[in-house]
C-alpha cells in the first residue's frame, strides 16, 4: 500500500497540525483531488479536546442506561466499524429492536441522522437512545442526575461549559462532537482520489469502473459514498422483508416515501454487515446482487460483483485510535443501576 | 499527590525500559521498600508484546459469545476497574449470574482464581465463561469456529504460536497473558511504600494505622492486599445473605471451608462495589463497618471507618491504558451470532 506525499502530509496532520500546515493541506487536496463522484475524506481537526474527551467518556458510559450496562459503545462498537454486526440490536434486557444498528463512522457527514432521518442533527439523535425503552431504557432526569452525583463529571462539565448544573443538552453536545472526529480518512481508495495511481488493484479499478457506469454511484457518492439523500428500498423491484419499518414515511407521512431509506455510507462497509435496514443481508456479494436487481434492474455477471465488491472494501479508511476513557467512580448518592427490576 | 525519584523513575519504566533500568529498578525497589505487611506493585515487564495485543483483542472479542454481544469487557470493564460495577452480572439473554464479579485488575497476584478458587491459572479460568451459559453461553468449538474463519486472526495465531490450527489454549494462554499486564502499580499508597513521605495525608496514615492494629491486615496483605488465602466470610457472628454460594466448600467439600471466600484483593477498591460475593454492599463506609463486626468482633467508631476508607482509597493505582483493538471483520464462513434465539 504505497503513500503520496498528499496522503503521507495528511497522516501528519492527523496528529496535531499548526494553522499554517492546514492551510497548506487544503490548498494541496483541492488542486490534486481527481474529479469523481466521491471525494476523499477530511481528517478531523480537532478544536476542543477537552470536549471530546468527555463525549469519549459519555460515549462509554453505561451509567446512562437503566441497568448500567449498555453504552452507545454496546451498539455502536469502535472495535467493530461502529456497530454491533447484529441484525437488530440487543437493548435493555435483551429486547430486540426494530432496525439495524448504522455506523457511528462519518456519521457527521450524513445529511440527517437514523434510517428514515427523522433526526436532524448529532446531538438531536443521542438524546434518542438514553430514554428509549428498547435501548437504554433510562430517562434524561435520572442520567442527568448519575452525572450529577459524580463529582469528576461535574467538573469537567464546568471547565467545558462554565456551570456545575449539568443537563441533557451539555451530554448530547459532547457526544456529538465526540462524534464528529470519528472520520476515517486515508483509505486506500482516498489515496486513489488524492493522486496515487498505484493505490488500487486493476481489479479495484474495474470495480469502481462498473460501479459508477451502472449507476450506483447516483445514491452512492460524496465524501461517504452515501449518507446525502433518502431512496426507496426497491425502485424497479420490491424488497422482500419481515420488518415493518416504513421508513422515511413516518417522518413525513407523504405516500411518495413509503419504504424510502436514508442511502448508507459505504465507507467501512467491509466492516458494517449485516446489510440492510433489516440487517438480513451478510455478505457484500449479495448485498450487491440485490442493489443491482432491486435499484436498476440489473443482473449482473459474477465478476462484475466481485470486482464491485473488491472496490468497496478499499473504502475502509483508518479507524480512530481510541484510548478507553477512565470512567469515575459512582459515589454513595449515585441512583444505582436496575438490571434486573424492568418493571 | 507529589511523587518521589523513584517513583518517577517507575512512571518512565512503564513505557519501554532498557534492560539495565529494569536491574537498577528492582535494586532500587528493595532497598527502599518500607516493611509492611502491604508490598508495592511491580509495573508488568512486558517481553510478549504480539501476545498481549492478541490476547487484548481476544478480551475485548465479543464473538467468542453465542450472542456476538458480550465479551469479558462487558463485565470485566476496563473503564471501570475491571469490574462492571453490579451485585451480580448480565449474562447471555439477559440471565441473572450467581455471583459478583471480581476485577480482573492484579487477578494475577490471586492464589487461585474465582470467589471458591477452583481455578489454578488465569489461562484456566479464561476457559470457562465462554462456555458458561450463564455467561457467554457459546461452545469452545464454535468460538474456535469463528476465529479460524477469520485471516487475520489466523495469521497472528500462527505468528505467536507456530501453527495455524487454533485451539481453545492458545486462546486462553494469550487472554492469561493479557491479563498478566493489567496490574496497578503507582498508588499513592505505593508511592508512600516506595519512600515518599509526603504521598499519604494524615488521616490516611490514621486509617492505614487501624487497619493494621485492628486486625485487617491479617487477611488483606501482600501485593494485591488480598488474595492470598481463603477465609469464612462472617468468622465472629454470621453474614446474611440471600446469596446461596459456599464458596470453598463447593470446591474441597470440606465442612471447615463452608462459606469461605477468597480474600478479595483492596487494590482500585473504590473502583470495585458493590462489595461482597454477594454484591449487596455498596458503600467502602458500609463494608468496613460489616469486616470489623463479623470478621473481628469489633463495633467501630465512625471516625476509624472514615479513615480506613481514606486509606483504602489510596490504593487506586495507574490503570492499564488500553487502545481499543480493532476486531477483523467476519468472513462469509464465520458462525453468526445467535442472539434471539437461545433455545
Ligand atoms: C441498544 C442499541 C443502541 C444503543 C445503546 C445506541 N444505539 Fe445508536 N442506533 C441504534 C439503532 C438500532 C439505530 C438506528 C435507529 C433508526 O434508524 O431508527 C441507531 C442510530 C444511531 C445513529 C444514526 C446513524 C445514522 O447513520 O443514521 C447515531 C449517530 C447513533 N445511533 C449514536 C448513538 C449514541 C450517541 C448512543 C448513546 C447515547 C447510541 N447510539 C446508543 C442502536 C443503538
Ligand atoms: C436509487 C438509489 C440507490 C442505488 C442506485 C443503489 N443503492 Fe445501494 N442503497 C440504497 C439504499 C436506499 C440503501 C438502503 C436500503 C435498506 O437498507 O433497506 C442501500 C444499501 C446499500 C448497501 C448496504 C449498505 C449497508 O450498510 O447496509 C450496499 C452494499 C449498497 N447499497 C451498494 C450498492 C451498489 C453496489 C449499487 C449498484 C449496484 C447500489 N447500491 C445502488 C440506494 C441505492
Ligand atoms: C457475564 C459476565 C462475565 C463474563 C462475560 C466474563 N466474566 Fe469473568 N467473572 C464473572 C464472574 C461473575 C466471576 C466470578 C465467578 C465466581 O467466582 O464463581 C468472574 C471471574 C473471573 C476471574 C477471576 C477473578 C478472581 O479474582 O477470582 C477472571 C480472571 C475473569 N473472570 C476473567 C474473565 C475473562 C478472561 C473472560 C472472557 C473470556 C470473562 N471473565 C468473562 C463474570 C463474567
Ligand atoms: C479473617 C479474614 C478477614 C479479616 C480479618 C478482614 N477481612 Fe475483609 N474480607 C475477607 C473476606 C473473606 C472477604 C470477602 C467476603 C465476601 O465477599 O463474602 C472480605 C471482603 C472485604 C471487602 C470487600 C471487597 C470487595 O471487593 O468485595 C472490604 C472492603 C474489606 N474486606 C475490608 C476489610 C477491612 C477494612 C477489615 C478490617 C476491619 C477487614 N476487611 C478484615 C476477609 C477478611
Ligand atoms: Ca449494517
Ligand atoms: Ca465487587
Amino acid at each position: 500500500m504505497k503513500k503520496s506525499n498528499l496522503t503521507a502530509l495528511i497522516g501528519v496532520l492527523c496528529f496535531g497540525a499548526t494553522a499554517v500546515a492546514v492551510n497548506a493541506l487544503d490548498a494541496q487536496t483541492y488542486q490534486s483531488v481527481r474529479n469523481e463522484p466521491i471525494q476523499p475524506i477530511q481528517p478531523a481537526v480537532i478544536t476542543e479536546p477537552e470536549k471530546v474527551e468527555l463525549g469519549k467518556m459519555l460515549f462509554f458510559e453505561p451509567r446512562l442506561s437503566r441497568s448500567g450496562f449498555i453504552s452507545c459503545n454496546s451498539c455502536h462498537n469502535l472495535s467493530r466499524g461502529g456497530t454491533d454486526n447484529l441484525p437488530t440490536s440487543i437493548g435493555h434486557n435483551w429486547q430486540e429492536g426494530p432496525i439495524n444498528s448504522p455506523t457511528v463512522l462519518n456519521s457527521s457527514l450524513n445529511l440527517a441522522q437514523f434510517w428514515d432521518g427523522r433526526a436532524a442533527t448529532l446531538a438531536e439523535q443521542a438524546a434518542g437512545p438514553i430514554d428509549n425503552p428498547l435501548e437504554m431504557a433510562y430517562t434524561h432526569t435520572l442520567a442527568i442526575e448519575v452525572l450529577r452525583s459524580i463529582p469528576e463529571y461535574v467538573d469537567l462539565f464546568e471547565g467545558i461549559y462554565g456551570t456545575r448544573d449539568i443537563t441533557i443538552d451539555h451530554v448530547t453536545d459532547a457526544i456529538a462532537v465526540f462524534e464528529e472526529t470519528l472520520v476515517t480518512p486515508n483509505s486506500r481508495f482516498d489515496q486513489w482520489l488524492l493522486g496515487d495511481d498505484e493505490a488500487l488493484t486493476a481489479q479495484e479499478l474495474r470495480g469502481y469502473k462498473t460501479f459508477k457506469e451502472i449507476g450506483c454511484a447516483a445514491c452512492h457518492y460524496g465524501e461517504a459514498v452515501g449518507g446525502r439523500d433518502f431512496h426507496r428500498m426497491g425502485l424497479v423491484q420490491e424488497y422482500q422483508t419481515e420488518n415493518p419499518s416504513m421508513g422515511r414515511y413516518e417522518v413525513t407521512g407523504k405516500d411518495a416515501d413509503r419504504f424510502s431509506f436514508k442511502v448508507p455510507t459505504l465507507r467501512n462497509v467491509d466492516k458494517t454487515y449485516p446489510y440492510f435496514h433489516d440487517g438480513a443481508v451478510w455478505t457484500l456479494e449479495e448485498a450487491t446482487d440485490i442493489m443491482a436487481k432491486l435499484q436498476l434492474g440489473r443482473e449482473l455477471p459474477q465478476e462484475d460483483i466481485d470486482n464491485m465488491v473488491a472496490f468497496m472494501k478499499t473504502l475502509t479508511g483508518d479507524q480512530p485510535q481510541i484510548t478507553i476513557p477512565l470512567l469515575p467512580p459512582s459515589r454513595p448518592n449515585t441512583p444505582r443501576p436496575k438490571p434486573f427490576d424492568s418493571e
